[in-house]
């Protein structure tokens, strides 16, 4: 495969789609340029985006001639594709479905936006959670195989927002849901899964491209009680 | 790569998902044993679900020792990746996404469901079609590149059954709205959709997966009008 061209992220920091972006790039070590797009271009615009290839161009003007690739999960396992040394992709073709269906299953399971931002019960961020903890491997920190995959890397940016959400009473659930399901969590019944999002979130390109402070003010704007 | 172990697919005739994954298999020219899992074993089991390797045991008692896997876009990723002579990945990485950013596209708009079964609007179904269009090739028949791909597959019988649903006149929606909708689709500005898909149905692998008279059949139990 010849070099990689140039990549332009367009991105919001705090959204944990265009985050899953970033952490790839730094895992890859991708010479690639962040342009946080929400405070430059166009904050209607989607992200994550990425422009590759093409002439060398400020970012403000994408060239007609680079190739433009949105949605998060593709755009992950395309840098994955372009940095086969990453190894975000498992080499074994049973590991790397094992993470693909480890992605499916938390993106139909785990939503925590239902009791976030309506106020309807947290059981099914708990029975997210027990599947998840299915999936992992009985020894392993990683959610697939022994080494951390594009499985991790999709799943640590929904995790830490979530997290930093209850762990900062923000939402419009009801005052004190947070602590219940915080305790909840907390039962040695989910010993494994938080062993491993434990682990997840002390990954070095997770800690590289996570700003707890610019995510926490956001939220607290994004889900302030109405007084 | 070694060469790939034994498979067997639990299947339904009737489910567009496990469709896809027979469609793989026989562009993969895989040895595959399949299993109409629906009549046989348990109806109530997800299909497609496939396992892969293990000892040679009849499919109505699996064995621990296989690999276990679900989720149709997963699975046929994965016989992609067993079988690269089958060309179902494109070998670019930018085609590569390109096919997943298709199949993220269909996926997230093609839901001909509130239609059908609800008498919902069915303008979301055209827009849908717009959408797609937008993303084909200007001079291919194929989703991306010049080669029928993972895109092209996945997409094939989902289509397949939205046709044959409204040209057979079945579904929930008010008499008349089926006429409606094909002459809408009908519209020259969809003419480059239209010939992808009468060229994709013309799929050797998708003819040769395709029972017709048997998925007609299940849909008219299934969307019998209440008399």
């Amino acid at each position: 495969m010849s070099h990689p061209q140039q990549i332009t992220l367009y991105t919001a920091k705090a959204s944990p789609f265009a985050h899953r972006v970033s952490m790839a790039l730094e895992e890859a070590k991708a010479d690639a340029k962040p342009e946080w797009f929400a405070a430059q271009v166009n904050p209607a615009d989607k992200v994550p985006a990425i422009t590759y290839g093409g002439p060398d161009v400020p970012p403000s003007s994408p060239s007609s001639e680079s190739t433009k690739l949105a949605e998060s999960l593709v755009i992950v396992e395309f840098i994955a594709d372009l940095y086969p040394d990453s190894n975000l992709l498992p080499k074994d073709p049973v590991l790397r479905a094992k993470a693909r269906f480890f992605i499916e299953t938390f993106t139909a399971k785990f939503s925590p936006r239902s009791f976030i931002l309506r106020n309807e019960p947290y059981q099914p961020i708990l029975d997210a959670i027990a599947a998840i903890q299915d999936l992992l491997p009985e020894s392993g920190m990683w959610a697939v195989g022994d080494a951390f995959s594009i499985a991790d890397l999709n799943f640590a940016p929904l995790y830490a927002r979530f997290k930093l959400t209850i762990d900062s009473g923000l939402g419009m659930y009801e005052p004190g849901k947070d602590r219940e399901l915080l305790n909840a969590m907390a039962d040695p019944k989910y010993a494994k899964f938080n062993a491993y999002v434990a682990h997840l979130l002390e990954r070095p390109s997770f800690k590289a491209t996570w700003d707890e402070a610019y995510v926490k003010a956001f939220m607290q704007v994004r889900l302030a009680r109405p007084s």
